[in-house]
């Protein structure tokens, strides 16, 4: 089965103590549909602005990701620019600019409509919102949010977690969502919100599953010694895990539970360099390989 | 097989924000002590001060732990007093005194001296070889250290590291004493300093395990809703991993797997309650049931 996502396409400055680029290719849906493509064709929802590249459109299209969604118009594409210290595990924030996502009203082509699957990337609620209403019958609906909305769209954001199967967060956010400290009682609290299911992102602690009725599953992230660019990694672990739903066309615990690998190794493989780099290096084989490995890293 | 654990034995006056106690039982000796006896018996030892209760000594007797390493002097028992927050992942130490601990010089006794599973719990890197100097036949040994013999006793913690099997140590020890802030490249960096395990406890996000013969592993911890006291969680966990090696008189990898998850449901159980209240309501049985849902927790 195909899935949908709609978020940014943006070019991105990043500084790690392994490096610096400038205006590489990065966004929340690129991430995303780049890892999803893995395992499901893409439908894209995006914005771009006119000195966006052809190199970079072409390379998701090598991917077999739909563009169809993807506007053009007339400004500048969204960027970031953003460094790592330390533990690496959070960015710190030096610019951003909307440009022309500031105005973005998210379209769906018609032949998108009948998607089954979908990933509403960050981005503010009623946005992501208004995608849900174009779509005729959604079976699964992903959304991962930040504490910008949590913050400043409390009440559309709420609104939204009624009308989600799952919501993909960090841990921060989760501790901030639901006013809670301990991250087991955070995540049992956003479960009470709406969602049927609430994966918490951990970084380099691996990613952790909640389940209204009753499922607690969590795993380690795949030991990467060398961290390059954390950049993309939470957006490329939620590629991993709808791509594959939306492969087996299921959503049932056993297979969550497996998607939840497949997600931990897309994000593996994503951080170990900067941009999209390391995705562009990797095959199917090499995919399935550290799928393997993983497997047995968290075996008894 | 018999364990034997040097460490303290200590009252502790914690504070978290569900609650103050003050004076209670606590200590790395004791903590662990009372774990590994859920799977093997004890020998402890450690030094009291003439205000040790009877009371908390007979609290161990009745887990067959064996007393007669413990040595009694003249002065306070070792007491610390801290407070956690927020997350509670990591202690504000208030209070120290050293108290009698301050001049023990730890002596086996002669029936302790044949002890093939060791675990030396957190104490100055001199006292801890002392100990295995009298050790006939060490067949597993096992350290944890902290921060402070890091930076005050390098030479002497290197020199450990030369003589033990396993380090038990948490995440940002790790990167201190590898000067590395990856955890994985921290973690293999350890052992090239001589252990041929280190096991990186990581708080509420699990345990990582990593050998020189190239095995990785790691488990997440259990979900504990209600973290009230996290005092004595890293050596009781300690406790359950040890304990259950010395049960199964091995330390294979796959045997070392099973009793990472023995030390995490131990560590589970401790920090549901203040000072050791949690372990003495807990039966053999209660432990057993919570190892078979952690095994369901991490498994796909």
């Amino acid at each position: 089965m195909t899935v949908l996502v709609v978020g940014t396409m943006a070019f991105d400055s990043v500084e790690t103590p392994f490096g610096k680029v400038d205006h590489v290719l990065g966004g929340s849906a690129t991430y995303f549909s780049y890892s999803a493509s893995f395992f499901s064709p893409v439908r894209l929802v995006s914005v771009i602005g006119n000195d966006f590249r052809q190199a970079d459109l072409d390379l998701l299209k090598q991917r077999s990701v739909d563009l169809a969604g993807v506007q053009k118009a007339a400004g500048k594409t969204f960027s970031w620019s953003g460094k790592y210290e330390g533990d690496m595990n959070s960015a710190q924030t030096l610019d951003v600019n909307l440009n022309v996502y500031g105005d973005f009203k998210p379209q769906l082509p018609q032949a998108y409509k009948d998607s089954r699957f979908v990933f509403l990337a960050n981005g503010s609620p009623a946005s992501q919102m208004m995608v849900l209403d174009q779509v005729a019958k959604p079976e699964f609906v992903v959304a991962d949010t930040m504490n910008l909305w949590i913050e400043t769209s409390q009440a559309d954001l709420r609104r939204l977690l009624t009308r989600i199967d799952a919501l993909i967060l960090n841990d921060g956010e989760a501790r901030m969502l639901a006013r809670e400290q301990n991250l087991v009682a955070a995540g049992e609290k956003v479960l009470t919100m709406g969602p049927r299911l609430v994966i918490i992102k951990k970084g380099e602690h691996g990613s952790f599953l909640l389940t209204r009725d009753g499922t607690r599953f969590a795993i380690p992230a795949f030991p990467v010694p060398v961290v390059k660019d954390p950049t993309g990694a939470g957006d490329s672990f939620a590629g991993g895990v709808v791509g594959f739903l939306a492969r087996e066309g299921a959503h049932d615990d056993a297979t969550v539970r497996r998607a939840m690998v497949y997600g931990t190794v897309m994000a593996s493989f994503v951080v170990e360099d900067f941009s999209l780099e390391a995705f562009k290096r990797l095959s199917a084989e090499g995919m399935k390989r550290r799928y393997d490995q993983f497997v047995k890293f968290i075996s008894l």
